[in-house]
């Protein structure tokens, strides 16, 4: 099954020299899989905005379905991520009212002036709709480009989330037509190499699925095995498979132990 | 100050699709930051042969100095980085008695036998040199390619570590110029974007300097000012930065709290 494609794209320093761990590539990343994207990439880079835009030409050319572009939309001299889109686009950057309107009223909450480095937070590539963030004072935007729909969200995570869920989420949600379907159960008394051989087989029946094992999963003991895939036979493709792999495991090792898992 | 290039590749769709959290980007990004070199691009991909080999080339025509490539070196079906490299560098892989000899006495004290695919984790591209893992059974190793250090390591965090610190760190340490000096300190009672623009000023005069405010780091109150930089001044010049940058904040904000801040 070919489904449509995506690329997450995380910007700032913080993300490359060990300063800020990247939570937002992987919520993003179970969000659109979850939806039926297949994540190609997720790729932190510098706030330059020379390198930055030049990467985002090869994003482009690469022509994901979708790209999510998450950090550099507050009010610091380094939050370039407009800027960067409206180079790489070729797009001046407009004051947007919409937006102007919505720091307005977040800062005037706080007794704040919309100052200039606040200001910036409303210049947008031509072209953008505006993504109304409920969280904090940067709006996110949506801009339609050559095929493919690029999403613009802050990077603190409580505003990207709240601009994904609320946004990006219900707009992708009319476009895609298969969801992903998944299973994980956990296995114990047993080795990863002791059963790859095992997955090699059943992954040979079932070429649709994506079978992966995973050892030491967030934190749990043994093993745990995640089966998942996008279709209308899925769910029971996958009940068969779990069933023919358990049956290989136990050959292998007779005292395995098999536990339901979920997370 | 033009520092030495690095790339920094983890492989794995766990990555993409919101399994795993890329904590190894983080941690890699910091010592190689600490180091003297300057992360470019962080970069998760899929296993998939043809698109990873395929994206390796790519990383290989920017020809930054160092890649440091994680994840994909186990014994399952989509443990690939071997492979991904060997094609990407037009290597044959072959087998390698140290490596053998490495996984030999690891899986032999767990009264396992070298099975095909355990025994697929000690074929390497041509020319690498072995780096032994003291944790798990893969071992990563090292490749110079066209003037760049390529350094393959596991994905599992205690072994990248391992690998990390005892091997590569050395290796690269001999050929750094320059490393990290650096001072962070926590301000509070303002807001990010009232101290925007006294950073911008300050950065005018110390152009040569990182200098980053970070709301909510790690998840404490206030904000932390990071000043970062590399050679022999530096030292100097980052405390006249923190000097120049409380004078202008206290203007801004009169009943400003400053704290020592170390993390």
């Amino acid at each position: 099954m070919i489904l449509p494609t995506a690329e997450i794209v995380c910007l700032g320093n913080e993300l490359l020299i060990g300063v800020t761990i990247n939570t937002n590539g992987t919520f993003i990343g179970e969000k659109l899989t979850k939806l039926g994207y297949e994540v190609r990439r997720t790729t932190c880079i510098r706030d330059d905005l020379e390198l930055a835009s030049a990467f985002f030409k090869e994003v482009f050319s690469r022509k994901p379905d979708v790209i999510i572009v998450s950090g550099g939309l507050g009010p610091t001299y380094d939050d370039i991520q407009l800027e960067v889109l409206g180079k790489a686009l070729e797009a001046p950057l407009i004051e947007d009212e919409q937006a102007v309107r919505q720091l307005e009223v977040y800062y005037g909450k706080r007794n704040f002036k919309l100052s200039k480095e606040r200001r910036k937070m409303a210049l947008f590539p031509k072209g953008a709709t505006i993504l109304n963030n409920r969280v904090g004072g940067a709006p996110g935007c949506h801009i339609q480009y050559a095929g493919m729909d690029i999403f613009s969200v802050p990077g603190v995570p409580t505003e990207m989330e709240d601009i994904l869920l609320n946004h990006v989420i219900p707009i992708l949600n009319k476009k895609v037509e298969n969801s992903l379907f998944e299973l994980k159960f956990q296995i114990l008394n047993c080795s990863e190499s002791e059963i790859a051989p095992c997955i090699n087989d059943v992954k040979t029946h079932f070429p649709d699925l994506y079978i992966k094992s995973h050892p030491a999963y967030k934190g749990k003991i043994g093993i745990v095995i995640h089966i998942s895939g996008y279709g209308k036979k899925t769910e029971s493709s996958i009940c068969e498979a779990k069933a023919e792999m358990i049956e290989l495991f136990k050959i292998k090792v007779p005292s395995l132990i098999i536990n339901n898992f979920k997370d």
